[in-house]
Formats: structure tokens, C-alpha cells, sequence
């Protein structure tokens, strides 16, 4: 399938398997490359050989800070010298804060004041500068656009932006690299940064690899867009996963049409039971984003049948006194 | 030091460093070798460099599959026929079926009705013979001397076996093979199988390496014997530290008193909040009684001063429903 309609329409070249590879090279001093856990009675109760990628030990808790230390190491001087900012109710606040501070460089990052304590606190932790704002995507559009109007700094993407794709395709590639043979690859869908990435990395690595994305039923616009060929809006999500919450956009979409296999959702009880299914047997403490990929081994919305399947673990960033199945 | 008598009492050799190799060779098939993790913002937190030895991920969720697994490896096939049995609140009943399943034999694990079900839960699911009985040490003996009468089963204790000390020791062996230069080494106590099993490893392995117990307050038998030089009963043990609740015995106190630096006690709210912040940091699960070397640093009765120091994280079991921070 071609889509170079859509590659023309933003007017950038999108992300290669080389670009992966030089931001591996860019950001291995500041980020973890984070270590591949096994479950014998997770691949007995699944019925093939499950290897996750522990991106909840990943630096700032998830794998955001791969995506956003890329960024902020391929800006030249100048640039660099006017800060970052973006706007973030999650974890890519946290890691473009600290990858402007691993720089030594101001970042302005705007939360809205219905994000999860832990996410907003780790924010202000690591020294960047708090733009708080009222919930909901116009207000934080319109108070990161005052940010940027105010400061000349860059603006970071959490996802729609090619130096974030390439980041967060490492993961997949640090995974393959481990584990050459893989037949699947999972991980969750929200913008589809990690999974566009992942998709990039994991068809350039293993000829074969089938690529699925996961995505709460109650946040489906991957899967409606993925269907119809089409962008599709996200009005309304409704899901535990506060992670999945953002729509596809214009350059994840992009590669996902082309390289993923399959996007598939899952019950909100699902998610729930996967995260706690996770946390009894792996002992990690994963968010509820980052169990949708379990989710959807446990609701057999993707069946095994004895291949080896490699899972994203995205984060863990949870909030301790506010666990979901409370 | 001699503790000569001590040894001419229980008429047995003790456990030396060969027994621990011997030990690790004899499990390797059937435990996992865990990982090692850090964590840089403990490190900054504590002054010192920390290396965690995860027996939370080891099988059946904690470090207790060592020894047990170690002593029905040991046993010659005649008395292997008879079977196993011990009583047990916690993780040493789950390793003792684990181990007894692997090997092919019979199982009977004695279990007080206030275990905590998450444990008693695993006991079942590995295909022992459950008996439960009413709390308490004297219905728990005469409970599991009935069993022993009524099938001529093999006892193995918890921790005063020097077949299950010897198992222990591997924990440590295998943090000093990936880690040789630690400066000191921290388990928690409670009936002093781990702590007397690493000591034994650790002093083999790494001159000058300072060994120190951490203990409950609440439960604080192993650092009044180790003081007092004689050993000192836990009548009434209060601590949400479930497993450390069990008092040193004779073998245990035998190779503490001789090799072990220091004992240390925290208090309930140190365990708690060094539980709670291993979750948050390291993003794995742990139990309370894992938590007590953490809780040392936290409260200050241990000081790294800029060392290198290993901790045995001994387990991961905890009921996620009923969370020590609620």
C-alpha cells in the first residue's frame, strides 16, 4: 500500500530504521536500556513464550524518555538555546523535563490540573517550568500556543513528530536485538508514537514480525482510523488508561496504515484484571496503560498458539493510594 | 569467637562455603538466577551505590525457593519416597510444594488459618496437601507432628536446617559473582535461614564485607540473642512484617552470633514507607518483611557513607487488596 499522499500532506520525511538506529546512538547516555522479563506461568496460561520489555523501570518511569531525550539531543545550538515545551497530562512532561535538564536547557511544560498526581509531581520534581491550565484539549492547546508566543522555545510533540518516533522505536529495537526471533510484537496505542516507532524498528529487524497495537475499547480511534483508512477523532475517550487517551495524528497514522497488522481493543475490566494479573506474577508495578497488550492475551482478542510474542511494557507510573481495582 | 558448643549441641557439621556451591549447582535446574537492579535516585537518596538482589522474582515469589528446593534435591531416594513436610504461614510452604512437585514427591504443608491468603493460596495451587490448622506455635507443631506420625514424611524446617541454610547462601553467592566489590551486604532476619546462609557465602566470598541483619522492631529476638550472646525467645512478635515473625533457632543463631557484623530494628512506619518507596522507585512489588534493609537506610540505622551495598529483596507476595499504606 502507498501512502505517499499522506507523507506529502506533512511535507517531512518520515522515520527510517537508520533514524532509529543514530537516535539509539544519541540517547544510550542518558536512558536505560532497560532489561527483558520472562514468566513461565504467564507463557503456560497464554500458551507461547512471552518476553516484556520493562520500560516501567525506563528513566522517569516509562518509555517517554526515549522519544523526548531524542528530541531535545537533535535540536542544533540555537534552537536548543530557546528551551522546550509542551503540553502533557502524563509521563512525556516528566521525560521532556528531564532531557532539557540532562541538556541544561529551560522547559515549559503545561498540565492540565486533572492529570494524575504522581505524573504532575514528577514534573515539578525535575525542575521545569509548571504552566498549569484548565482541563481539556483547547484549553491546553491555547495555554502551550501563549508558552510558545511568550519563550520562542520548541515545541515537543508527545507524539506527532518524527525525532519522538525514532526514540521510542528503540525500544523495539533494544528488544529484538535481545531476543532476534520474535514472531509478534505488542504494545499499546494512544497517539501511536511508540507503536509507529516499534513498527518501523521491529519490520526492519525480523522479516515476518507481525506488529499489533492495543487500544482501550473506550479510546478506539486507532482502531476505527486503522479500519477505515481515515484519521478518525477521539471526542470523548473513556478509559483506566490515562496513558491512551490522545488520538492517532497525521504522522503515526501514517506509518501504522502501512506497517502495523492489526489493532485490537479490549474491556475496561480487562485492563484491570491484566495489570493486576502483571503485578501478582511478573512482581512490577506497571499503570493501566501499559496492561492493554495483557488485556488483550487474556480476552483472546490475540491468541498465541505457541509463538514467541514480545510485549512493550510502557510504564509505571501509578498512582498507590488510587489503584483501580479498589 | 568460638561457638564451638553451640555446634557440639546440634551435633551437626554446619553449613560451610562448599555446601553453598554444592547447593547452587543442585538448584540451578530448577530456580531462577535473578537479577540485579539499581536505582540512581536511591543511590542519590542514600549516599552510597545499592545493588538489589531481586528474590522477588526468584519462583514462588521470593528467595525461600532456594533452600527448600536445595534440601529435597538433598534427600536420597529412599527417604525422598516418604515425602516432605513442614508447617508454614508463608513463602518456605509454597517453596516446599514447589520443590516437591519438581521432584516428583508428596507434600504436606501445615498452614495456620491467619496466613495471609495470598500465600496459603499458593501452597494449594502447587498440589500439596494443605492441613490447616488453628494459629499459634504449639497447634502448628502438634499439627505437623500428627502429619509426620501419621506418613513418615521428611520434616524440613523453614530456616534451622543446615540443608535450607545452605540454599539460602546462594542468593548471596550469586549477587557477589555479578557484583564482587559490595562493601556490605543487608538481609532482613526473622528465623536467620537467609541471613545466616549469606553471611556464610559473603565472608567466603569478599574480605572485609560487613554483613548486618535488619529486624523489626516488633519481632526483635535475633538482635537481643545476638547481643545478649544467648538465645532469647519472641513471644509475642507484633509486626506487618508477616514473614520475619519466627524467632532465630539454635543453627541460624549458631553461624549469626559467629559471622554476622550487626543486627539493626526499624520500626512499623519506616517498613512501610520503605516498602512504599522501593514500589515507587525501583517499580517492582515487594512485601513488607522485604522492605526492613531499606527501612534501615531510611531511618538511618544503617549508613552507606559511599558504599557499595548489596540487599537481598527476599519477596514479592503481598495481597493486593490489602496494602499496608491504606
Amino acid at each position: 500500500m502507498s501512502n505517499k499522499a499522506v507523507y506529502t500532506a506533512v511535507a517531512e520525511r518520515p522515520t527510517t530504521f537508520d533514524d532509529i538506529r543514530k537516535a539509539a546512538e544519541r540517547i544510550a547516555p542518558y536512558v536505560h536500556r532497560t532489561p527483558v522479563l520472562t514468566s513461565s506461568s504467564l507463557d503456560e496460561r497464554f500458551g507461547g513464550q512471552l518476553f516484556f520489555k520493562c520500560e516501567n523501570f525506563q528513566r522517569i518511569g516509562a518509555f517517554k524518555a526515549r522519544g523526548a531525550t531524542n528530541a531535545v539531543f537533535s535540536l542544533d545550538e540555537e534552537r536548543a538555546g530557546a528551551g522546550v515545551a509542551t503540553h502533557s497530562s502524563g509521563n512525556h512532561g516528566a521525560a521532556l523535563a528531564l532531557a532539557a535538564s540532562l541538556r541544561g536547557i529551560r522547559s515549559w511544560i503545561v498540565v492540565p490540573t486533572d492529570a494524575p498526581v504522581v505524573k504532575s509531581e514528577s514534573v515539578r520534581r525535575l525542575g521545569a517550568n509548571f504552566v498549569s491550565c484548565e482541563p481539556g484539549l483547547a484549553n491546553r492547546e491555547a495555554a502551550l500556543e501563549k508558552v510558545l508566543a511568550d519563550t520562542g522555545a520548541e515545541m515537543v510533540h508527545p507524539y506527532n513528530d518524527w525525532r519522538v518516533i525514532a526514540g521510542q522505536g528503540t525500544a523495539a529495537m533494544e528488544l529484538l536485538e535481545d531476543q532476534p526471533e520474535l514472531d509478534l510484537l505488542m504494545t499499546p496505542v494512544g497517539g501511536g508514537g511508540l507503536l509507529s516507532g516499534c513498527a518501523v524498528a521491529a519490520k526492519a529487524m525480523r522479516r515476518g514480525i507481525e506488529v499489533i497495537g492495543c487500544e482501550p475499547a473506550g479510546a478506539d480511534d486507532a482502531q476505527r482510523s486503522f479500519r477505515s483508512g481515515e484519521l478518525q477523532a477521539m471526542p470523548n475517550p473513556r478509559t483506566v488508561a490515562d496513558g491512551l487517551r490522545g488520538a492517532l495524528g497525521t504522522r503515526t497514522f501514517a506509518v501504522i496504515r502501512t506497517l502495523v497488522d492489526d489493532i485490537v481493543t479490549v474491556s475496561e475490566d480487562e485492563i484491570i484484571a491484566a495489570m493486576r494479573l502483571v503485578w501478582e506474577r511478573l512482581k512490577i508495578v506497571i499503570e493501566p496503560s501499559c496492561a492493554v497488550p495483557v488485556a488483550a492475551l487474556l480476552s483472546g482478542a490475540v491468541r498465541l498458539d505457541g509463538r514467541k510474542a514480545g510485549i512493550v511494557l510502557t510504564g509505571g507510573n501509578v498512582d498507590l493510594d488510587n489503584l483501580p481495582w479498589r
